[in-house]
């Protein structure tokens, strides 16, 4: 274990625990602001239920004497002063929006566990040498604005602020209009200063430590991700009389590349490759008339980098043979990708020796989906941990994890930040 | 030609013609309300442009002299009295309606036609034995309201009144809410009244006269015609970690039935087959996250039952194929046929002759789309007349038809009216 101790005001910090029923009340809490199906949250980035759950993350965080503020696209952060506050400090983070069927623990468990973190050291009077930060980073999940992870992104530099603010969701408003109506368009710029480091906590979200029956997961690194918005040009017709071979019907155009991301998905499944046919809008898409618009927006990914480019290159490929097949006019209207390679392995290194030293098990394993720590990596040294998730269920109503099964990881998170924060 | 001239109060109307240019300024007046695209027609259903076009259709019955009601489910009718008006109506219409991306001519033009019908008898003071009526039938598009013809399906006694009241729009709006707030939920008694035989003027929906250049098309025939609604039931899941073989995406199943039904469409192609997939609405259908529900719409239609027979076969297999491989639950909500024989052979030679008489050329053919005779002809003996439309190209702003390609078929319209109206 790396903890310097000898720069904590206290003799040692290796018995430090958090207080594992007062992380829990937090997250009870939280499971009743923005319900949806049974058991799952369906809290929308910058709707009424986000903003009465950043309103009492903030009441949580000023009662913990911590310092709030809140940037120009809405990333709260809530600060613990250093002994040499001057430094750069160590930050812990995840979101507090949800999926429109998600789960009680998805990012939340994150942030909530940063605040514990944060309650632990004022009970035992722990003042760190660099001073500690929670980030609460805006629109993670991207259900309702698109693209995900904007809060970080922008953080990172990644998107101007005015761009973030242009982005309109299907229900017609702004992130801009948004931010001021629920009150969340903060003062503070918009990233432009360092970082020490980044740590973030989260839920697992494929069934690996849960199959294991193992409570930490040391994150090594991501999938190489590729995705793609397809726009689909066609032309309305009659559905009837319109014969076969003058048909441009976009929604078939969107279908045939639905189902060739699928089943590329199929062809590297062994190999742990995925790809996903996530969302396919077609225009008028009614009876009576063929489609004379769609946009699909689907990705492929695997752990092995010259695996994902192969998927990537069939797909594409795919593209050009559905537009030939449906007569459709297809354009990439917008692609992204995030490497493979994203965490600092000094970090991940002090994740694995951390938990090691405290005598909890640990199972290495890359993050197969997309996190707000990606876009911090480009600025910070950065890790995740990895807490279990039953039958690894996640953005679903259905997903579920315990008190027992989370407390190890949010420990880890404690003493990982004290090593960083007393370096 | 069989009109019966002892009946009538001229000598003669051999030579009796509509007024051409009078038509098209109504054409035209139509083509003012609900404009959509370039040259086309957004007059959806039950809005405010739809009782716009209704009131002012009223206006030009009632100055024509006609008897103008509305029945409970805002079908309306125009009647003009016979010498003999006990007797049932001699019925002519069709709908002013429109698709999202409407034309300016489908239904509009035979709804017109009547109207000029009944003005030219106007000019030329004719009372016919028999009560003649024009019917506007409600939501025959089926593009706000599902099912399409669901006026002259309630007409004919296929859905009771509640059923179609209770219709609901992808906005919310249900058909008898929107029927009150527009003013058109009438007090007549809606069908349960018999009708001598009705008679639909309507541009042609293939490119079958306008390829010939004959302007008259006897429609012989409708194709057999099979509809699907199937629900399709996946689960929510993140679009990253989950494995492929744990995926029940309601997207990915949803698109299957889509190429699928394309696929039947083109392997009937050689023989005037043609499949359609129409709609298909999935939820969350967003980026991250696995579908957890989706619901197609799509039909098959051949000219020879047999093939239509076999086309509903191969869908249903389809079902069962995408339902295994998707991993998805399909059940078919909904399924509707109509047959091929749906004219009265009598009706339709009357329209023939009654062309051959007029020294205008005709072509027999089939009707590939479904129109509200298709209900009507269940309670009456029925026919259709078509008249050119350039490409065949509707359902589409670019339908595009000419005063002279329109004028020979609503002559043959008065001149057959005139025959069973006076038998």
């Amino acid at each position: 274990m790396t903890v310097d101790r000898t720069q904590t005001t206290e003799p040692s910090t290796t018995r430090l625990s958090i207080n594992g029923p007062r992380l829990w009340q937090t997250v009870e809490r939280s499971a009743a602001i923005g319900v949806g199906r049974p058991g799952g949250l369906a809290r929308l980035t910058l709707t009424d239920d986000d903003r009465r759950m950043r309103d009492e993350f903030r009441e949580w965080c000023v009662a913990a004497g911590l310092t709030v503020t809140v940037d120009a696209v809405g990333n709260m952060f809530a600060r613990r002063a250093g002994s040499d506050d001057s430094l750069p400090p160590v930050v812990m983070g995840s979101h507090l929006d949800t999926q429109f069927n998600g789960g009680r623990f998805d990012g939340i468990l994150g942030v909530l566990s940063a605040l514990e973190v944060m309650r632990t050291l004022n009970d035992n009077a722990i003042t760190t040498r660099r001073p500690l930060e929670i980030a609460m980073w805006m629109n993670e999940e991207g259900a309702r604005f698109s693209p995900p992870m904007v809060g970080s992104a922008a953080f990172a530099g990644v998107h101007p602020v005015d761009w973030v603010h242009a982005r309109k969701a299907d229900d017609g408003a702004t992130i801009g209009d948004e931010l001021q109506r629920i009150g969340y368009r903060g003062d503070a710029a918009v990233g432009g200063r360092p970082l020490d480091c980044y740590f973030e906590l989260h839920i697992e979200q494929g069934p690996e430590l849960d199959a294991r029956s193992i409570p930490v997961g040391v994150v090594t690194h991501g999938y190489s991700v590729y995705g793609f918005i397809v726009d689909i040009g066609g032309e309305t017709a009659h559905t009837g009389p319109w014969p076969m071979e003058l048909r441009k019907n976009a929604l078939v155009g969107g279908a045939m590349l639905s189902v060739a991301i699928n089943d590329i998905g199929w062809k590297y499944a062994k190999t742990n490759g995925k790809a996903t046919a996530a969302r396919l809008v077609a225009w008028p898409n009614k009876p009576g008339i063929l489609s004379d618009t769609a946009q699909f927006t689907g990705d492929v990914r695997h752990p092995d980098p010259a695996s994902a480019s192969a998927m990537r290159s069939e797909f594409l490929h795919a593209v050009r043979e559905a537009s030939a097949r449906s007569h459709c006019e297809m354009r990439i209207l917008d692609e992204w990708h995030w490497g493979a390679d994203i965490f600092d392995q000094s970090m991940v290194s002090l994740v694995r020796d951390t938990a090691r030293d405290l005598g909890i098990q640990t199972f290495d394993l890359p993050s197969q989906a997309g996190h707000d720590s990606y876009h911090i990596a480009k600025i910070a040294p950065t890790a995740m941990i990895f807490t279990p998730c039953r039958g690894g269920i996640t953005h679903n109503n259905h997903e579920f994890t315990t008190l027992e099964e989370s407390v190890p990881g949010a420990t880890v998170l404690l003493h990982a930040v004290l090593a960083r924060a007393n370096r």
